[in-house]
């Protein structure tokens, strides 16, 4: 293995070993430079050892289970008075590209995860309409689709970050309460256009069939122009866990407007002020003022590797990446820095920027041992850039912790250990 | 239910039926307008039961099972010598939008699928290069690595669909052997380079660690300008099944190109004619000759609902959706027709056609009972037409069934039940 601190340090974008993408281009410029370079990663000798596997097992009807036992989802957390409330973590670090196998979305239940049945479900749309309707699964299966790739983000994710302590926990464990996937449904205004939108309604209150009847109230807006009935998601129908056989899904916001196992649409002319926007999922200010429908999840970003409790084994380039996401629209840009914020190289942006998408951003980096404070700042389409963690607490109060959206720092030490710390 | 033979006709864009994108976004124009239409497919009266359910199951560490029991991979079909060889049908027609849950992706197994150590595995690039070189996965984790939305298509896919009579099958029974992924991986050309391609090297031989040895040739350019080695799919790392720890993936190319469980890149000035592109994978003519290395997947499409096997349960609107792809790069226009291809309608393209990868194409449908054959019709960015199934199979000896690509025509029964027919 050949050490990368004997290569020239031209190529640095910002301190303490951020390269250049043109780092790697250059080593692979061509085949008549390349036979005279020092290999990277590689080792020399090639392994003769014919080393080849026996005969395997057969197809299967459903996956096989995932490579690694380590894959699944973390921080399960459930209320202490019942295990149905709680919610469990995309576990980050392990994953790459942008897309969230649907076995590793993030949950959140407040009664559990309900078995309905789709035959019997029903999807109802009242209040101030000209005519009360009733979709069934099989009616919405047959009304005009779309399919988009979407971020959902949990209100309360990161929220360990806003905590007094810097806990040691993964890219996962911090802010596993984000998942992307492409869901597929019926664009909403086909069912409200349908039933006849009165010209006082302003609002639309969903609620799921949850034990909870967990409901919460969107602005019409949001419903006629952005929102859909979702019955997809990575292709397959709902799992149970993600609201079969009928999910809200309100993009760039909280996820929980997002109402899952959907019953019932609501027209009024004000919001609901159900107990999801009074006692929960509001901004507490040290004003002793509390904003309430701050719904749009604002400009965000994270290093998912390397992340807290991963070691670096070797010594060399690695290559730093990880998600950014606005609910204000697409992402602009993504800055990465490795001296704890003091310089900041602007990373590659690997997939589609689209709006409402998590984007893979990725800069290679050199590590020869020095320690290290890497962090990224993501800046959206709208000009907000994501704020430094106390700037983001500056004026929170005290326990309450919802939309936080400040820097991740992650420290390396010397010994290649990896840990969360306030920065 | 209000039947929708009751509405004006005059937005039919083609025979039997097919309608316009406009069919629904007229009805959808307005809340005025939209208060004085006839409900399409709800019910008029609001179902009152609080039939709600009660409280659920806790959050789980991976994925919940699918909601559907018939959410399976079909068509399992294994060699009588072995069941190790073998390959099983993603469910097209169960499915929605373009993206294919890493559970439900296709597989061909030759031996089997192994289970393979990450970390003993090794990857050799030798052969024409300057510096034979070896990878491990560690290493690899480390590459600057690039995240793309791609089809992969079984060379032998829809190859029921050549045989004498028509199989009443459903979508993912006749052409289940293609599916989509986001996947993410390290450019080839990294790799190649690195160890210094010799200058008069012209494939590429790639190996698999399997017991059957699965050899492929691929010619260097396609090596170099657009192959990956794969270690992500949706996100998580490669399912055994798909080749844990590392597979090659030519974009575009028929599937048995992309080598699973890859440890060896042999670089030579001629293919290796192994036994998968001699005996296997070639296309023999009319006039006892063979085309080898047919690798580009041609332009395809496949109406994925409604599928055979299916029925329609009421009268009324529907929405034709299906896949449409091509390895000559992206999909420029999708054709349907109702009408056993005597007229044709343009569906609308529901995702991105980006080079590779499988767009989602719909279109609405008035059925009224009437007797049908719906067809759809690709044409892909260089220009080329999906052709008919007796065009595409003019010129192939008898049992010669790779790379087919003709058109799918689904017959609906004027009792909505839906079959295969070769039209």
């Amino acid at each position: 293995m050949h050490q990368l601190e004997d290569e020239p340090h031209g190529d640095d974008t910002a301190g303490n070993g951020l390269l250049s993408r043109r780092h790697w281009l250059q080593l692979g410029a061509g085949t008549a430079a390349a036979a005279v370079m020092t290999p990277l990663l590689a080792q020399e000798s090639i392994d003769q050892e014919p080393w080849r596997s026996g005969s395997g097992a057969p197809p299967s009807v459903y996956g096989d289970r995932p490579s690694m036992a380590s894959l699944q989802r973390e921080q399960i957390s459930v209320h202490p008075m019942g295990r149905q409330a709680g919610a469990s973590s995309t576990p980050l670090q392990l994953l790459n590209g942008t897309i969230t196998p649907n076995g590793l979305h993030f949950e959140r239940h407040h009664s559990g995860i309900p078995e309905i049945d789709p035959v019997s479900h029903k999807l109802t749309v009242h209040g101030l309409v000209a005519r009360p309707l009733t979709f069934d699964y099989d009616a919405l299966l047959r009304y005009p689709m779309q399919s988009r790739v979407l971020f959902l983000e949990c209100s309360g994710n990161s929220y360990r970050n806003t905590l007094a302590g810097a806990l040691d926990e993964t890219a996962g464990g911090l802010h596993g309460l984000i998942s992307s996937a492409e869901w597929t449904g019926v664009p909403l205004h086909f069912l409200l256009d349908e039933a006849g939108v009165d010209a006082s309604a302003q609002w639309v209150i969903a609620e799921g069939a949850d034990a909870a009847g967990m409901n919460r109230s969107v602005p019409l807006s949001l419903a006629l122009n952005d929102a859909m009935i979702a019955l997809y998601q990575n292709g397959e129908p709902l799992r149970r866990s993600q609201g079969f056989p009928m999910r809200l899904l309100v993009p760039g916001c909280e996820g929980n407007l997002s109402v899952k196992w959907l019953r019932s649409l609501k027209l009024l002319d004000q919001p609901a002020q159900t107990r999801e926007e009074t006692s929960k999922y509001t901004d507490l200010t040290l004003d002793g003022k509390a904003a309430q429908f701050s719904l749009r999840m604002q400009a965000k970003s994270v290093i998912t590797s390397p992340s807290g409790k991963m070691r670096l084994g070797r010594q060399g380039v690695y290559e730093i990446s990880g998600l950014a996401w606005s609910g204000n629209g697409s992402i602009r840009r993504v800055e990465v820095s490795a001296d704890g914020g003091r310089s900041w190289a602007e990373a590659m942006l690997q997939s589609e920027p689209g709006p409402m998408r998590a984007v893979r951003f990725r800069i290679p980096w050199r590590w020869q041992g020095q320690p290290a404070v890497l962090q990224s700042r993501a800046v959206d389409s709208a000009g907000n850039v994501q704020p430094t963690r106390a700037s983001a607490l500056a004026n929170v109060a005290p326990g309450f912790s919802y939309h936080f959206n400040g820097i991740q720092s992650w420290q390396v030490n010397a010994n290649g250990s990896v840990r969360n710390v306030y920065a």
